[in-house]
């Protein structure tokens, strides 16, 4: 049994460690995303309806259904949310994710990562930038507005741009921001400049015109968290194929919507195991010091298997990454994986107020254990 | 007199550290460095004749006159070198700098940076790239092809784009590469990244046609190391200013021209104080590990007067660059400032061979202190 489960953990890994994602396109969602219609919200973590949703969530809700068109404003928005005309979903249950509200509608255009070893994808919404923006529930004209812009004229861009260029590989990107200090979160600025260094020749090559080009190229050079959504996507293009491997006890998905925690293991494939979300401390950005956000990483080796050996990190003597949480891990040490958060205003509409740390409950280990080993006979 | 020389050397300081540089524009070096003329050929490092050339600045002399259409090919250049035909200054007597071998004629663009707080200007040739180019000494129809694409095609594009767009101020581009892990010499892909992120909105807003442009972003993007020559700029329209600084023993310029090692000090104002260059001791790239590269930085530290609050290197707990060298504190305690260097072929034509460490030589600073003393009738 246990060389069962150590094999298996060991294919889940190989898996994430040989995947090659490719950012290949941007579309907008509904186009790409099978069974994405009208009336229909992907969110970010596990399932959540209405009434449970948090402040900044059913800000978010509010904002979109007013972008797409099923709501003349907000106060209609929200009762139209309330009298159940929304159908919500898990972003993760249509092979999407989304950063803190994670709002996925058909307008919005996706980038498209395509993971070329195994051939799925993974979609994710564009990046708004920092401050009031619709992931941390904003949802005034100044954010409807940006994310009109965003479909109408970014979103396109990028979609003649990639195609022309032919797409571009991310792991080499990720493994250079490592090395200038990014860590894919609060820090991404290396990996956005080189991703604009890396697409700028091909969307001045295809732009219909200079003036358009210069907002989209002033745009993604303005933003330094651009290549978070992008990094989102990869994340979800590598660990999908990792799902569903009979008695692997490594996590494939971790995520929040602002009211649970919901944690998905490979070897009980599909199936959530949730609890309470905790709440972040954090003032701004992030772990306080150097030195605790190396403590972080460093208590991270003692809950995963592996160590990816091309994403290297210069401040721990170029360690890899720690890949891998083993659930079992997670409950013999009582070490919960930490998460560096962007933190949003409790009241809907606010946006962004700070960045934090936060543990993942380990009720949701608990349960996808004992969830484990019912599947497995063994409870 | 020791009073006299700690107010001098701190004007100095002050004078470094309240530079605003910016890159205010790119021209042909013939049309805005004063007294640069035909036939004349400015160079890296103190004055230096023909006869005493190293390989690799002979290769670019002939290069550079064969681009500059002064000699039909390689050999004809090499006799009209060797027959007194070009004259040769160094660029530190033109307010300019050059990497390596430095060539500076009158048809290449140069980066112009002006030092807001005090009004002067230090000039540039625009990078290369790495490999065979013309500062290692590279003089083949792909060097000069690439030098003909700068000044016909890099050279007035940057220029519509620096004039459009107001200029770029450079201090917190090197801020935030310092934090990226540039160093400004063998690593300054986070600079030459965010630098392009500055400049490509100005650059699509003020193209002719988008296959330039792109041919222009794609450049600027596959070259980590295109800000190199603009961060040589912006030192040199810094320490100017400090240059002449009655009393003074802090160094404002070191350069060498692969036969000579010079060192400049602001008390004796344009005075050279030479020595043989020291052999470099490489491999590739640089310091062996990033533990010697600290140590490196970390003796600078005996040999200067002052850190740098705004310049900040994180893997040394966020300590300001050392900056402002003491040639006292150099004899006193022996330690030559390190120099962190690339190294040519010797033979003329084939170009860089790698990166390593070497010394200052101790006897410039010897002959420095004697002419300072000398100066202030002290001797």
């Amino acid at each position: 049994m246990l060389q069962k489960i150590e094999l298996a953990n060991k294919e889940a890994v190989r898996r994430i460690f040989e995947a090659e994602p490719v950012l290949i396109d941007v579309q907008p969602a509904g186009s790409v995303i099978e069974g994405l219609r009208e009336n229909m919200i992907l969110h970010s973590g596990p399932p959540i309806d209405w009434a449970r949703m948090c402040g900044p969530m059913r800000g978010a809700v509010c904002g979109i259904a007013v972008f797409e068109g099923w709501a003349e404003n907000l106060a209609d928005a929200e009762k139209a949310a309330a009298a159940g005309r929304f159908s919500f979903h898990p972003n993760h249950h249509y092979g999407a994710v989304g950063p803190m509200t994670g709002m996925t509608t058909i307008s919005q255009p996706v980038v498209i990562v395509e993971n070329r070893t195994f051939g799925n994808r993974a979609y994710c919404t564009i990046n708004e930038g920092l401050g009031k923006v619709m992931r941390f529930g904003g949802n005034d004209s100044e954010v409807l507005g940006r994310l009109r812009w965003i479909a109408d004229v970014l979103g396109p861009a990028l979609s003649l741009a990639l195609k022309a260029g032919g797409g571009i590989g991310l792991k080499s990107i990720i493994a250079r921001g490592l090395a200038m200090g990014d860590e894919m979160h609060q820090r991404n600025v290396a990996c956005s400049a080189l991703f604009l260094r890396d697409i700028a020749p091909s969307l001045a090559r295809t732009a219909n015109d200079n003036d358009t080009l210069a907002e989209v190229l002033s745009f993604i050079g303005k933003n330094d968290q651009f290549f978070l959504n992008i990094a989102m996507a990869m994340g979800k293009s590598m660990t999908d194929p990792a799902q569903g491997i009979d008695a692997s006890t490594i996590v494939t998905a971790m995520c929040r919507n602002g009211t649970d925690f919901g944690v998905r293991i490979s070897g009980t494939g599909d199936q959530w195991f949730t609890a309470p979300v905790e709440m972040p401390s954090g003032l701004f950005i992030g772990a306080g010091s150097a030195s605790e956000a190396a403590d972080y990483t460093n208590a991270m080796y003692e809950i995963t298997t592996s160590r990816n050996a091309e994403w290297t990190i210069p401040n721990l003597d170029f360690a890899g990454v720690p890949t891998g949480i083993d659930i079992r891990k997670v409950l013999q040490t009582g070490t919960a994986p930490v998460i560096n958060t962007g933190i949003a205003h409790k009241q809907p509409g606010v946006g962004q107020v700070g960045a934090g740390i936060v543990r993942a409950p380990l009720a949701c280990f608990e349960q996808g254990l004992a969830g484990l080993a019912q599947r497995m006979g063994i409870s």
